[in-house]
């Protein structure tokens, strides 16, 4: 089923079921929010499969109607799952690896996730504004401790989303150790949260397995494939609750998603755009965003997010 | 004013304000939990005085009845703001000096603040189990781009945090630059939230003059005074703001509070106690919790938080 959440009501939004040609809409009875379904997820199984078939005749909807399917999560833990993207960026700027046997991952602002066709208001071009294309998954609660396997039945929903970075900001606070504040703002989110048995053969090992298309301003930016995960999501989920509770809603991502082949799919993020640059030529080519600039991300049943970057 | 949380009620238990002597409380009208009142602070106003004033008359209250302040929030954000822990651990553990111009900030978990007198359960002994006693401010709606002058009035209230910290996890989180997830389980929380003005002379230029004693199994660890910040929580608040806005119910963290006359004043976590036996003696004498262990943070207004380490 596919799950969205229209801007009309509170903070959270009204959540609605799909119809097929994503056009309609319906609300789910007893369940206001998509907040409220995931932390009753069992019990909420009839009234949402209900509103999904009442969502064929039900209400038009069009982009701007929708905000992000959580329009503010409790958590979200944003890995870098993409072994290509790292070395590629390890490459240009001759960094050494990152020594580690553990998924990476960090954890990144939820209070507020953009919607799918809002601007995003950033205060400055010369903080190297820059996008990244990643899939996502919600889950239910989640217990300390989990394994990767039992992890797998705790994801409820995939999403797709555009982690918004600030490249000139992100070096020094990475060197810090202590992660990234600054130069991670705001994500946004594609309008439709589906659930992994919608994907069918795309969702394989904890994996979506669908090229994720970037456009800049109607040009062509890549399409590379979420399949070259290093780790599931599942394992992300059980590497995240290694040492705490996740709550429902918590939303795990899966970093820039990038192929080997990029030299014919291309990149979801400029930054590794410019690192193949650097290593091909000596300098990077391409520049970070400008004000007024559109970015437009889409892969299979997500919908898409189609923005433009403003100045705050 | 001291507020506080109530067991008692929803996920985000029920608002009360807290009598002179702290034994009693009363619930606010209008206003069932903190964050509807920081979401709402200008018109809670008179509410949450009438409060204070049935608070002298009202319900008797223990410790076991309190839940943290917020007992889960939008936004957990730590920094490392005394400089003398930063130098101890970079001479102990002859680690390079961090090169920062800025205020470190790394953003934590922020969905479950443990009550005050509840246990702590966490995976495993193994994992070096420590304490870090801090200040905290919560802040009310931060618009993106805050300048730290502005910052000082949209700080509403003060609290008391045991930021539990995994050491033996902690260098390889660090190392990636990507902060830390396993290594930064939930924190725990004092019960009383007390307006900066409830502090008097001890709030001076953002930073909370009062020392902050912890005890372990009773016995005596360390006193240091939280007025040796480097940045007030003001500048931490803008810092935080630079590239969003902070919703209402944001927690800033002071990071672990460190003198330089730690000879004479201890230290609030163990491992800069290690640190300073290496030191002075070539190894840490001290070594991590045991489950069973009971650790009681203690300062000002804030009330005590007293919890024993359980395993999971």
């Amino acid at each position: 089923m596919r799950l969205a959440t229209l801007k009309r009501g509170g903070r959270d939004g009204t959540l609605v079921a799909v119809s097929r040609d994503s056009s309609r809409v319906a609300e789910v009875a007893g369940y206001a929010t998509l907040q409220s379904a995931l932390d009753d997820w069992g019990a909420a199984q009839s009234s949402l499969k209900a509103a999904v078939e009442a969502a064929e005749a039900g209400g038009a909807a069009a982009l701007g109607d929708f905000a992000a399917p959580l329009p503010r999560a409790w958590q979200w833990l944003d890995g870098s799952a993409f072994p290509t993207h790292g070395d590629l960026m390890q490459t240009a700027f001759n960094l050494p690896p990152i020594e580690t046997a553990k998924p990476l991952m960090y954890q990144g602002m939820s209070h507020r996730f953009i919607a799918p066709a809002d601007d995003v208001p950033l205060p400055s071009e010369a903080d190297g504004i820059d996008f990244e294309g990643e899939f996502g998954v919600v889950t239910g609660d989640v217990p300390m401790g989990v394994s990767a396997a039992e992890a797998l039945g705790h994801i409820r929903l995939v999403m797709l989303i555009n982690d918004w970075s600030l490249r000139t900001l992100a070096p020094a606070e990475m060197k810090t150790g202590f992660g990234w504040v600054q130069a991670k703002p705001a994500c946004s989110a594609a309008p439709f949260a589906v659930t992994p048995d919608e994907l069918g053969e795309a969702w394989a090992d904890g994996r979506v397995c669908l090229p994720l298309t970037v456009e800049v301003d109607g040009e062509w930016f890549g399409h590379p494939n979420g399949r070259a995960m290093a780790y599931g999501f599942h394992e992300l989920v059980a590497h995240a609750a290694a040492t705490r509770d996740l709550p429902a809603g918590t939303i795990i991502g899966s970093g820039t998603v990038s192929n080997a082949e990029h030299a014919e799919v291309g990149s979801t993020c400029i930054s590794e755009r410019r690192a193949i640059e650097m290593i091909a030529g000596g300098k990077p080519e391409t520049g970070f965003l400008r004000f007024g600039t559109r970015v437009r991300m889409q892969a299979g049943p997500f919908g898409a997010i189609d923005q433009r970057v403003v100045k705050r």
